[in-house]
């Protein structure tokens, strides 16, 4: 029953979903606008979207579901002009990294039975580089696709049934969907992807200090290094509105974590140590 | 030239030690020797050596080469017993992830004209977990392995050519040799292998408490989580005495990356988290 879809921003994300709806057999049409429109050539030409849209609006009204793929505050901006231009017989989803905001956002411009219907939504997938040139039709197999859906959303019959036939889509790219609150979403996710995304970077940071002037020694970290620092190359474009909008949180995760290294470093010749291994081994229990 | 090969300790290194070394030709025998006798017949088992010694002293007496592939405290428990029973027919090599010690015990014990040769090595290779069962031949292929031998050493023509013909070995099993002085090593590995080990030990023990006891949260991290805690899975036996015998480079570098942290922290809404993250960028540039 999806039929026209509309991605705004063809980067890693959006040209992957792209891509990953052509492999689950979506046969409708699938629009795409990127503002730098070589990136949406890029995604033309790989087969992930149909047409390259001049205008965002111009797009999102001739589609029914608006899939955007723009960094967080890029979205909150789309939402906003978009909110005006489309009605009942759309749905807007997002694939934001953080979501109080852009659910609040949400509550505020969509999801009255007038509006378009306002999903958002946030998969659990990427990779350290972005460029529609590294998307992956793959890329949401067998990872999370978090929803933060709002219980009072007031939609019209017709775009209720758009929501659920793009979870149904989301499910055929591969995704197992989880539902959460956007506060527990956003506490969820400082803890599991916004930490470890810092703590890669601080990581790399600091080694490009120590030791980036010999590239030979670089080597010698091998296969731990290369995964403890592969986030160090995401973009500063993505994680800087990620940092804003998620402030407090990511604050508290990375203080816990700062706390609890010097904890170990304090104990490197007790039997302390023992323990962090063994609730560390319980983390990565099998 | 090297015919009989001793290899003390059948876990993850020693088992793939003898491994890579069939995988390479080698058509000597390879004796091995494992605390408990349980791991060594898993090695026999696997093909990685040809019999199981009762007693590491005379299994060592009986070989050319003798490869200590144990904990560091055991590997200079075994140095000190070694140095006793072997001459200069004979070279003794080891595994260690610290060098400090064991080359001054090497120093100490060895390389004089009427002894063993021994030749510090330091292969950079492994698994979160270990084990002979999860031992492999390809475990040193593309790796870096490090020597920080001594350039006092005076040694009989005969321990000489030995120490050449395992570094030839070492080549053979795939790796690409590298020469350090024993402090410069430490505080190398310090940073490259000894840090990224202990913030994922540290990662994984704070993630633990917070989502450890919904495994359906653990899952919401993705690809990327799962890298950056994989050695959370790594043995408390093996890290304990490499944070004993290099306390102070890894503390220096704890308190570093902990200053990082706070500065990324403090500055989540700042132009200083784009520096950040160009530093980082820079470490992983391609």
């Amino acid at each position: 029953m999806i039929e026209r879809i509309a991605i705004l921003g063809t980067g890693l994300l959006g040209t992957s979903v792209g891509l990953a709806l052509r492999a689950a057999g979506f046969q409708g049409s699938i629009e795409g606008w990127n503002r730098s429109p070589d990136q949406a050539h890029v995604a033309l030409t790989m087969g992930a979207i149909d047409s390259v849209a001049p205008d965002p609006l111009q797009a999102a009204r001739e589609s029914q579901v608006v899939v955007l793929a723009v960094p967080i505050f890029a979205t909150l901006d789309l939402m906003e002009k978009l909110a005006c231009v489309l009605g009942s017989e759309h749905l807007v989803t997002d694939v934001g990294s953080t979501k109080a905001q852009i659910s609040a956002a949400g509550a505020r411009l969509y999801n009255t039975p007038q509006r378009a219907a306002f999903l958002p939504g946030h998969p659990m997938a990427g990779k350290e580089r972005g460029g529609a040139a590294l998307a992956d039709a793959a890329l949401f197999r067998e990872a999370v696709w978090l929803f933060t859906d709002d219980p009072e959303a007031q939609r019209s019959p017709h775009s209720a049934s758009l929501v659920k036939g793009w979870r149904e889509w989301v499910g055929a790219m591969g995704s197992r969907t989880l539902d959460l609150d956007p506060a527990r979403h956003d506490e969820l996710v400082a803890w599991v992807s916004h930490l470890p995304q810092f703590v890669a970077t601080a990581l790399s940071a600091l080694l490009e200090k120590e030791v980036g002037d010999a590239p030979e020694l670089k080597d010698v970290g091998g296969r731990a290094l290369r995964e403890m620092t592969r986030l160090g190359a995401s973009p500063y474009s993505m994680w800087r509105d990620i940092a804003f909008t998620n402030t407090e949180a990511v604050a508290t995760a990375l203080h816990a974590l700062e706390q609890r290294l010097a904890h170990l470093r304090e104990n490197l010749r007790t039997p302390e140590l023992r323990d962090e291994f063994e609730q560390a081994n319980r983390f990565r229990r099998e």
